[in-house]
């Protein structure tokens, strides 16, 4: 049995990133593959619980740290239960966010560094990485106008903190892209939908039989 | 200002371990030093909810690496937001239950290690570690009795765990108090309530200004 291919999309709120993942896993399906969709955090009913906890309410419910081990917690329920049976089934994964998010955004604050967040996903998930990773990347101006609307109040917990942190995580996206060719693809996602998982296919070639 | 003493209390369930909180921190009100009573998981309304999250449910509800991310993230908040604060206005913590339950209980499932779970302690939360520490030790016959009860389902998730790994947590306390016989201190606790209280402050003398 060959091991399944682990896909993580990631990038900012609004980027398409759950449009993407949908259209990418209809393409692979009609070419034969099985294909999970899940999301994080989430993905299991356990971790959707810890999803929930960690979305919702003020920023300074959790402080910092408890946030990283939250979300390291509902990955650890994640790669256990869901990610790491199916990849050993030979079936493909596709994940709206996995551990780069956690870098980008935990990290991101200053509190933590990359090395402990990527320490917690050691002992959480034995560091279980996806073979392939897109960053959906939007110009500035279009994620200012998503900043607007997270000031109208339409965003949760975490993608309501100010302009500047936001700044930061699609800087660090950007340079994990740089640091990691070889797993790490940026996107420009200012293409049209069907432009964007034409590309993320090209991105694949190299993954399939 | 100095620092306040941090104390915590390890051992099974039923050892009488919230009933020694209690006549401690009332004996050493009584001798003047402010004092807060704690305990784990929990102690702050976030980490009260991961404590309901842990300790409801079936035991399948969590994945051993989840169930010891999610104590380490209530550890991290508690330390953050009470144990810390206090502790740095010269005030005393008293905890029911701390770091060595995550070492005895989590790391005594055999599916992780010591050194994991004191390396998520380092990244939630610095570390920190009780000044002092009482092992509530209870004779095998009592904590057989105590057996019966959890087969009655008056138990938690965890506590309703079989005697086998009760009996390997109840070993593994002892050895801790055998390692570091300075910070851990093992108590015999089938003695009479009074006695043990008096026995905890015997062995505070040293911490006392």
């Amino acid at each position: 049995m060959i091991r399944g291919c682990f896909i993580s999309l990631e990038g900012g709120e609004g980027t398409g990133k759950s449009t993407q993942v949908k259209a990418l896993a209809n393409a692979l399906e009609t070419m034969g593959y099985k294909v999970n969709r899940t999301r994080e955090p989430g993905g299991t009913p356990g971790a959707e619980v810890i999803r929930e906890m960690l979305l919702s309410g003020a920023d300074e419910k959790w402080h910092m740290r408890t946030e990283a081990l939250l979300f390291a917690a509902a990955r650890a329920e994640h790669c256990a239960k869901l990610i790491g049976p199916a990849l050993e089934r030979g079936e493909w994964v596709i994940s709206d966010r996995f551990i780069d998010s956690s870098r980008a955004y935990q990290a991101g604050s200053g509190e933590l560094t990359d090395q402990e967040i990527m320490t917690l996903h050691s002992v959480g998930s034995g560091s279980l990485m996806p073979d392939r990773t897109f960053v959906l990347d939007l110009p500035e101006v279009v994620a200012a106008k998503r900043a607007e609307a997270r000031d109208r109040g339409d965003s949760d917990r975490i993608g309501g903190r100010d302009s500047g942190y936001h700044r930061t995580v699609m800087a660090r996206f950007r340079q994990f892209a740089e640091d990691e060719p070889d797993r790490i693809r940026l996107i420009d996602a200012s293409q049209p939908v069907e432009s964007i998982t034409e590309l993320l296919l090209n991105n694949l070639g190299d993954m399939m039989a």
